[in-house]
């Protein structure tokens, strides 16, 4: 199968208790497509600016993520700035300087447009929907948001989410969206709006996953140190969606396994700054975590 | 084998979104024993005053409570008032009326001193240390405790502690008492002070226990709606030193279930205001959502 993989390629600047990392490596879609790659060769769709560094992707490329979606535009790459507290899900952005991304028109490569999922990174929903004209019969369809898109443009994201099949939404933006203070409710009601199943990140609380006749929950990996949490979601997402692209599946079984591998993925990427972590990480270190997540609720 | 508890029994006042009750039962042994009840006949060290009504001391002999360790005194019952916001793991204590208990010198019947596990509810650490005086080599002892002697009496509390094997805390209390932000370490240094295992509630989110060499994670059952949060950690000890009395195994595998049954117990007593649901509860129900909880994390 192809997972083509739509949301920004970054510089972030991130301050945690653990340290400050200046104008390192982020975005969505990186983060997305490095924790996909484990499981298969995801396909990027973004922009960049002309600043942005030649080993940066020759990193990706490395890794097997097709790069023919990302346009190098004049102008600076997107710039995100964060800030951290001791809780893992408190964070405050200081600044968001969208730079080539402000004008971005993502125009899909021919050869994606085929790709048999697709997943519609936070970026703006009418951008989302752009996307969604140029695919042709994609076999699942997920996507994310942000609190920026649920407070300034409820109508289109309401309107893209119609179209999808899985929804990505952490806890804080879930009950946002529905105005509804009990999570499970909240999750409930999302299903009603077109998507089978919500996937709810609840940080260091773990996931629950919803489908019309089923709620799986996985509990977080007990980290003892969680060094930067940037890219926990996107990396959530990208170990879901490049499971699911590599057991060719949509399953109950298989979505609850989906899960996990986000969950395992999610786990390593906070245990050090950026991308960092996925540089030198192993598939027999996925497998043996996937292992503790199942031995964590075992009884 | 035998279970002796420990605690307030109680008039609570309590204000939900889903409505108020005035001076209804409650307190902390009397949740754990009911939560208990379903699995042994635990026996109740309290005291309550001349108010308390016939009717409910009825009710805990029929679920097969031993009150022989319960004291009449002359004066008022114990009365706690609180108001819980939509989110139920932040509560409001709007006011404690000590009465009877102020005064409250716990004085365990001769049958009970050779009790095989002790529970040590949430009263004043000194009130625990005389309880221990007291029994006869028991296998088990656990112990709970609330913020408040955390603030005023925490040397006392670190004292108790050092002779107990299970220490059951919620989230926030156990980074109170540790000053340390994450969960995972502040409950490992907790393992260091004497407890055998850390049972770490935290609401919502579910229950972590931490042994010296294994880490087991229940979820908490998905519920729509959370009626009165209060006694769930009460109920929820109560359901896990029910069960490991009546499988007469410390084990692993007895902790580890003995988990999920007591946040089988707690996501019960949430479904109505205070101990009204146990009133109807069949152990059939139990059985059946201790199997929701085994579906809830299969993968």
């Amino acid at each position: 199968m192809s997972l083509v993989i739509v949301g920004s390629v970054a510089f972030d600047t991130i301050e945690t208790p653990h340290g400050r990392r200046e104008k390192i490596v982020g975005g969505s879609s990186t983060y997305c497509a490095l924790a996909a790659s484990f499981f298969t060769q995801p396909k990027i769709v973004s922009v960049i600016g002309e600043d942005f560094p030649e080993e940066a992707i020759d990193f990706l490329k490395e890794k097997g993520i097709d790069l023919k979606g990302l346009k190098k535009s004049s102008g600076k790459t997107f710039h995100w700035e964060a800030r951290y507290g001791h809780d893992p899900n408190q964070r405050k952005t200081v600044k968001t300087e969208l730079n080539v991304f402000e004008v971005f028109k993502p125009d899909l490569p021919v050869e994606y447009r085929r790709a048999d999922i697709i997943f519609l990174g936070n970026i703006d929903p009418d951008q989302q929907e752009e996307i969604l004209a140029q695919v042709e019969h994609p076999k699942l369809i997920a996507m994310d948001t942000i609190n920026l898109w649920i407070n300034t443009k409820v109508d289109s994201l309401l309107k893209v989410m119609e179209k999808v099949d899985i929804f990505f939404g952490n806890e804080e933006e879930i009950k946002l969206l529905t105005k509804e203070p009990n999570l499970i409710k909240a999750g409930k009601s999302l299903l009603e709006r077109g998507p089978s199943f919500v996937a709810m990140k609840k940080g260091e609380h773990g996931v629950l996953v919803l489908g019309k006749d089923f709620v799986f929950g996985v509990l977080a990996h007990p980290c003892e140190k969680v060094v930067d949490p940037t890219g926990a979601g996107d990396s959530f997402a990208g170990g879901f969606l490049g499971y699911l692209d590599k057991v060719k599946s949509f399953d109950e079984i298989a979505l609850r396994r989906a899960a996990v591998f986000g969950s395992v993925m999610a786990s390593f990427v906070i245990e050090d700054f950026g991308i960092q972590r996925f540089k030198n990480l192993s598939y027999l270190e996925i497998e043996k975590r996937y292992n503790q997540f199942k031995n964590l609720v075992s009884f």
